[in-house]
């Protein structure tokens, strides 16, 4: 039994909370939140509102926004502890020296309102002395079936990749909503084609799966469309993804 | 029983093919291909190679490319037969006026190596006259379930929203995907995410659902972000999706 406290409240540490109090070979020992107020009642978490009543436990995992990890790590009245953090773009250091450095990123989004499956979110492991890589796989394995180490570089690199097939894929949902609505179309005609674009790169790469006017170079779709756009917020993005997608193919 | 011809046997034709063939209340009649090559055999399907061999239907749908789409109408020795075209950017009016003119447009990417479900693919119709409305509706809704009146222009606007969602978007994978290859990291990881950032708009409207350094205006995160891929093809799509969030929410 893998002992474990969470530090912060946030999206991810109430979404860790919940999947550690799930997991039956982990024990969720406390989570630290800072306000008492808006806490769930009988969730059969015990939380703690200062750093002095935090007990002993095996792992403790930082979840709180970047900027805040090093002064909230050093803050901690421990030392020797096994810390880690849950940041994709921070390196391990930032965590403060009095303690074992790790990071442990769950590579997802998460939300308040929508519950993820922990089985399904891939985590990327580090530690800063291999003594303790057994133990952070163990935690992350019997969250997620997908669990690997990556260093820093490594996991900056998904971080980023991560903000393109998030991030910037939400916003062009964003802009095709707004285009849709400008013209009273319903957005949801277009849920199914945004759920199979996203299930066909699980059957062939994003370079063959690629289709449409800038792919097959049709120069007159390609005018309409830009005809259509002139002097909205779509005509740069339609300009830089149309060259993007021309240069892949070249 | 409505008995349905359809011209042209490529993605869409054959995917559409296979579904009428399913659809116990509508009758396949006869597919044209030009080639008599590579074509299944017992697939329960009557192909025809030459437009002379072609009999009568209540409905002919023409799956060809967009700018065929007039020479075939034309050359079809059929008058006054209801035929229509299932282009998302074309007008009704590229079908030769002799015959009545209509518009299929199913709005999905077919591809030959993935099936697609038919149920949920919406149709988006348009009629020359309201006369065939009725049995274009008919047709539609024994195929999907979700059938919709869409004249050019707003037909137009949704086939450009789609190129949005699909073909931008699978290019984002794409470069995702480059990112991922150049630094030893399997594109794998990001299937969660991807999957996650497509299911999370039928709960929330994508512009709540943004998140990231963007939407924060992280500018630490999106400095280090940008000096990551300094002189890579990702600078520029990462300018101006970076700008065009910023706009979004000022």
């Amino acid at each position: 039994m893998v002992s474990i406290s969470i530090i912060g409240y946030g999206n991810v540490g109430r979404s860790l909370a919940r999947a550690v109090l799930a997991a039956p070979g982990l024990k969720l020992v406390q989570v630290f939140c800072r306000s008492a107020s808006n806490l769930p009642v009988s969730s059969g978490i015990q939380f703690v509102h200062t750093y002095e009543e935090l007990v002993a436990a095996d792992l403790y995992i930082i979840c709180v926004k970047d900027d805040a990890i090093a002064e909230v790590s050093s803050s901690l009245p421990l030392k020797g502890a096994l810390l880690a953090h849950t940041s994709g773009s921070m390196p391990l250091e930032v965590i403060d020296r009095k303690n074992r450095q790790s990071v442990f990123y769950p590579l997802q989004s998460f939300s308040a309102a929508k519950e993820v499956d922990w089985t399904q979110v891939p985590i990327c492991l580090e530690a800063g002395v291999a003594e303790d890589e057994p133990l952070l796989l163990n935690v992350a394995e019997q969250l997620s079936d997908t669990v690997t180490f990556l260093n820093h570089s490594q996991r900056k690199k998904l971080h980023l990749a991560a903000v393109i097939v998030n991030n910037f894929v939400n916003h062009l949902y964003y802009r095709a909503e707004e285009l849709c609505d400008a013209n009273d179309i319903p957005f949801k005609l277009l849920y199914p084609i945004i759920m199979e674009t996203a299930e066909k790169i699980r059957e062939m790469p994003p370079k063959e799966a690629q289709t449409g006017p800038a792919r097959r170079n049709d120069q007159k779709t390609l005018l309409s469309h830009r005809k259509q756009i002139e002097g909205t917020a779509l005509e740069e993005l339609y300009k830089v993804l149309t060259t993007s997608i021309r240069q892949s193919y070249e």
